[in-house]
């Protein structure tokens, strides 16, 4: 039991290929505030959604490690890239529970969809993984579930122009087969497609739920902590972010996600 | 002077941060076609140019020596981002001649500006660095120099859309100030936007020249083996692939750029 308690002070690891996994850091404070974290940004790497399955095995498990070195009772994978191909690597190689963000957006999606038609968009490599389109039959057989790639989103969203003209023109190009297929929920399967929610919105009308998985993933991690006797009882929760490139450019976007002022460092380890 | 022999036989080493690099090898195949060439594109970190000045100057030296390794006897760095940063650096790291890809493109600029009003398209990074500007500058006191970082172009390139509608708004966009500042040449800095050349056409007139560096750039490679008296006499030259990622695409999309198929490896070593 002493043990247990000792365990649970520890912090919960966070890591993105780069700054969307704040989102889910957004969300943990939110609903776990007696929880610590260790945010890690590959940033230096960034984007995964374009490169290989074996590149983002291994950018995951480096990341993994690096969390574990920081001492984590837990590790959240704020990457759908990384969640696709390297979830099942990284459960089998360490012993800390591992949580992935495809499993809690695919059941939200599932509850929320009433004439099961849903639809998934994410990077390119999500997407290839086929991972969203398993998960979302397996747990409800016989459903429809569009899938598209949509690379060209986290640019825009990382160049701030959610809002510009030319998102909707991508938005609609992109959508245009699920808009076809009449599904009722899309999973935002990429943790920067929540900030082009009004231009999603816009296009798929309002008969469409958008799901995104930051709150979901949240939720699961308590379920996890409870589940296992895991849960901090910190009075004061400390968080720590991590990046392996651009730490002050990181410092005004991580404002931006989290509504707050945090201090990030460079890895060096 | 049979050493000098030995030395020309060598292969010509380049390296971009991903694919946009083969369009300067296919110009020094055309215009040296007795040169052996390698090529590595480092596509597991691409791209470079939203990344910072010590991690592009990291990765630089890394591709460098690799290069190295495979005994090539020049190094041309196809990649705008690694230039503005690294040039400097590389050149007193290693003995090879070692070229970039900006000087040609700026004489190049400054032959063809009659007003001497010149314009700069490129990557954060590179426009960020400021190396372009101060070039100009250097050669031309009193030039005007417009430059504008133009983010979303490399995606949609790669995405394939260099004719669609969206393409056209953000060049739209992108481009406003140095229209209205009434350059009339326009270097293209990164080597992916000559992809875009019939969209920049259309956005900014028959009045402004385009300078597409990889031509220079092949000249210049002759000068300096000339000078130094390196130029490869082999009648069946060598040309040799390697990427840190995803070498399968990369054979297919080099087939787009060289207009022949060619064998690309994963580096390993």
């Amino acid at each position: 039991m002493g043990i247990l308690c000792d365990i649970a002070k520890k912090p919960i690891g966070v890591f993105d290929s780069g700054l969307g996994g704040l989102t889910v850091v957004k969300e943990l404070i939110a609903q776990l505030p007696q929880e610590s974290l260790v945010y890690y940004g590959d940033t230096a790497r960034v984007p995964y959604g374009t490169k290989s399955r074996s590149a983002i095995i291994k950018f995951s498990e480096e990341n993994a490690e690096f969390l574990i070195r920081k001492n984590v009772k837990m590790i959240v994978v704020a990457c759908n890239s990384s969640t696709s191909y390297a979830l099942n690597r990284l459960r089998a190689k360490f012993s800390v529970p591992i949580i992935g963000v495809i499993e809690p957006g695919v059941r939200k999606a599932l509850a929320l969809s009433v004439k099961k038609r849903i639809g998934v968009i994410a990077t390119s490599a999500t997407i290839n993984s086929g991972k969203y389109q398993t998960m979302i039959r397996r747990q409800c057989p016989g459903v429809f579930v569009g899938a598209q790639p949509c690379p060209l989103f986290v640019p825009l969203v990382e160049e701030g122009w959610s809002e510009h003209a030319a998102a909707e023109d991508i938005a609609r190009q992109y959508l245009f087969e699920l808009k076809k297929a009449k599904i009722d929920a899309l999973i935002l399967g990429c943790t920067h497609y929540p900030l082009l929610k009004n231009v999603l919105e816009k296009v798929m009308g309002d008969t469409v739920y958008l799901v995104d998985s930051a709150r979901e993933v949240a939720q699961e991690v308590r379920r996890v902590l409870e589940r296992k006797g895991l849960c901090s009882a910190a009075v004061k929760p400390r968080y720590d972010f991590f990046v392996s490139d651009r730490p002050q450019d990181f410092e005004r976007i991580a404002k931006r996600f989290l509504g707050r002022s945090v201090k990030i460092r460079l890895r060096n380890g």
